[in-house]
């Protein structure tokens, strides 16, 4: 309850998504009011309130008994300039705390209470511990429908909502978890091809070896402003940027950044996080692709289902026309894993390439049928042929290359990594199992994504015969120290079982 | 991945509980590891490990490209000059963080599982947020009874034990919550009059306006070394000692500073926190002091008895013989809040001073007189009796004396603060109720424990008879923002309601 004045001073220190205060152990602020470590305090300047978790510093080169360090993102938010009076005091929990306790003890919440701790979060008024807290509070079977779909909308409207101004806006989304799995790449062009609007925005790699706008980088740029990428959507129909530079449901990358690190991984919130995202963006009509596969995030058919329920209950109430496609996630999709090697893929399955990969080529297919089935104008049954045709008449293509030269071209270079390593099979059979996971981690320990060349280009998919000695896949690198360690974890386990082909898991489903 | 050394580097900020490393953005090792903020790294030096959460640096000032940054409790930790070489690497999060997702998904843990959780929190392996994680998770009703069990001795094991050598070890605790209540003061010395060992280690004020150490700490020292206090218990029989200097069950310290900024109070963490503490202390018989009443920690009898369940149930398991006793909650106990008027009102019960407050000596004896009953040679029924002749005979004032003397003794100044404000009656009426949160706010708030002469002093307790204008209580601060801020939140809400005499909530139980 102090009325006592500090001078602020910038505190290069990026402690990214979580506002610290730095006070010298000397302070006679800190002294007189009991604050302890963990505390939150509360910094006022002009009016501008933040909240900040204390660190005690014994160092006066970083913060003076008279200052107040701020670390960059608490010390942006109060824009004022270093050497400004900042008066400092005792600060609650954010009221909104109340409300994850009542969660925490098991109780039910409402649409307030979401909004509530939405708006705080934004607002940066909770601690990492604090987010913790809610994200377990609310993780796995925690929320009923009801609640997912509150948690949803106050994610929504957390941040700003893009307005296409057209009837029909389509999107897809991926539940990502499978390697190689590049079809927005090929999806998008068929789809504005056919003339629907598809302004996708993606992620970049996150724990994968690339996220899609990771991959479209090599051609293109993908870092667009929200005003450069409505005249490109407007001129071609299409796009395809990274997501992170418009506002859209910020609570949703401010949760992110401390579940990711935690590892925990709810049905829940990835609805929540997939769709407020997506109607922020401003969509009106969405596929949301299901991986099934003893490797995939869903691991079992009626796990599918449910998340297919929770998807379909919270999109309706929220005005969002959504079809779930639960698809085959026994195996990476295409050949490539890393930038450059997908977009190879990608490029071969565009110019009709005897050589592309059939999976790839399928699957996006039937992702691009079904939303092209969107258009009121085609026959039920009938997107699947349009979209192929599209792709084989070469418009496909066409419609790519004007979106890489309307987003700004880059300079292609497919060339992968310098150094290579092929794994090999070590009996004869046929491959029965080939392990997401493993894949990926050999590819993002190559250097992938951001070393663009690296990763592992697969040579053998499930039900290939091999022999001894045969190589099942290459390792790219750049690095030596990269190439070492990813070579290392392959001979160690490639990912790969070879047996018999009555072993072979069949797909839970015919896909 | 990496095999590259950085220098390390004392980063004089006290990051407290948790493992911070900085290291400046453009350093090669950030730069091609990937590594995102809040990533974990593992640090090595000559074999040594030690697990940090990643801050990113913009100041070369701090820490320099080819620097590695630790704060003070990660410097300490690694016990090497500056300048070492260290390795740095991508760490996974500790192993145990599969058991606290099992969890989160509503598993069953079992003693392996918490015996490596706790392993992993004193080996400095869990950052904050993975704490709050493992907190929310285990928190309310999220621990069946053998779970809990399982967590006391995972927490017991986690540190030191101390064995007195002999066969009864006498212990009180009260769960908290109640100002004013200084029975430990009282019990100690009456205990250890009879010839009982009763070697009490007190806490200091976290959310109250006193701990009994702080409090103690008026008379005596209480910053003892085990060994001293084992030289002093062994002559007196008894102390009155701070516990934090033993390292007894450590994973609870780290648990509660982590706890508290989050607000989370969960009845089996308060279990396994007590139990774990009063085992490592070397008890062998515990009374436990659960007060209920509308203020109180806990409001109703079935909670009161529910905790005193799942106290017999660990207790009985972990071998310590323990007894709960349920009191009376609904007011501060005695009338001194704050350490100087606390001893005051502590040394007029030990004086048989006519004006101590009568509920504070009766709660001692009555406490006293079942931790006396412990006693083999004593009859059941006789133990109040025994106690209140200690103290009317003057013995537990003279071994009061024997253990200050033995501590240290420090210059007692029982004058309260200078300023003092006397909050009144704003009718007339009886006093039907005293808000316990309130009352320890206000107290709090005008600078109590830090300031050891603030607090507040009650004239009036329920059931006694006030005119309009008469002083309720009297608030003593010694600066004048505490004083300020204190008497204007008394004014706003003085926690006591005035009204008829069939409105005073009657004890839940004959206390």
């Amino acid at each position: 309850m102090s009325i006592d004045t500090l001078k602020i001073r910038r505190i290069g220190i990026d402690t990214y998504h979580e506002n610290v205060a730095y006070l010298n152990r000397e302070c006679s602020i800190y002294r007189a009011e009991g604050f302890q470590a963990l505390s939150k305090i509360q910094i006022s300047i002009n009016g501008t309130r933040l909240l900040a978790v204390l660190n005690v510093v014994d160092d006066d080169a970083i913060v003076q008994p008279g200052e107040l360090g701020l670390s960059l993102q608490a010390f942006n938010y109060l824009n004022a300039s270093e050497g400004t009076l900042a008066t400092v005091d005792h600060a609650e929990a954010p009221k909104s705390m109340d409300a994850v306790r009542r969660k925490i003890n098991g109780e039910r919440l409402d649409q307030a209470d979401f909004d509530d701790i939405s708006h705080d979060i934004v607002e940066t008024r909770y601690s990492k511990m604090e987010m913790a807290a809610f994200l377990v509070a609310t993780g796995q079977n925690n929320l009923d429908r009801d609640e997912l779909l509150y948690l949803t909308r106050s994610m929504l409207n957390s941040g700003e909502r893009m307005d296409w101004h057209e009837p029909l806006v389509a999107d897809k989304h991926c539940i990502g978890g499978i390697p190689g799995n590049r079809t927005s790449m090929l999806v998008v062009p068929i789809v504005a091809a056919h003339g629907m609007l598809i302004p996708k925005t993606s992620s970049r790699a996150i724990t994968s070896p690339s996220g899609t706008a990771d991959t479209m980088e090599i051609l293109s740029k993908v870092n667009l402003t929200p005003d450069q990428m409505s005249d490109i959507v407007r001129q071609e129909r299409g796009c395809l940027v990274w997501g992170g530079t418009a506002k859209l449901a910020p609570v949703d990358d401010i949760l992110i950044a401390v579940e990711r690190p935690l590892g925990i991984d709810s049905q829940g919130q990835m609805v929540a996080s997939i769709l407020s995202k997506k109607l922020a963006a401003g969509s009106t009509h969405l596929i949301i692709d299901i991986p099934v596969g003893p490797t995939a995030k869903v691991r079992h058919m009626r796990q599918a289902l449910a998340l297919r329920k929770l998807f379909e209950f919270v999109g309706d109430r929220l005005n969002i026309h959504l079809e779930v496609m639960i698809t085959d996630g026994r195996q990476p999709i295409g050949l490539g894993i890393g930038p450059v090697l997908e977009v190879r893929d990608v490029m071969q399955v565009l110019n009709n390439d005897p050589e592309a990969p059939a999976d790839l080529r399928q699957k996006s297919l039937q992702l691009a049928g079904r939303i092209i089935e969107f258009d009121p104008d085609v026959r039920g049954g009938q997107g699947y042929a349009i979209a192929r045709d599209i792709l084989e008449s070469g418009r496909a293509c066409a419609k790519m290359k004007n979106i890489i030269k309307a987003q700004g071209a880059n300079e292609i270079d497919l060339q992968p990594g310098k150094l290579s390593y092929p794994v090999c099979a070590d009996r004869d059979g046929v491959v029965t199992h080939i392990d997401n996971f493993q894949t990926a981690k050999i590819a993002r320990i190559a250097g992938a994504p951001m070393d663009k060349k690296a990763g592992v280009d697969l040579f053998k998919k499930l039900g290939d015969k091999v022999t001894k000695g045969e190589a099942l896949f290459q390792i790219y690198a750049e690095f030596p120290a990269d190439f070492k360690f990813a070579t290392k974890l392959a001979q160690q386990n490639s990912g790969y079982s070879i047996g018999e082909k009555e072993q072979i898991l069949q797909p839970l489903i015919a896909f």
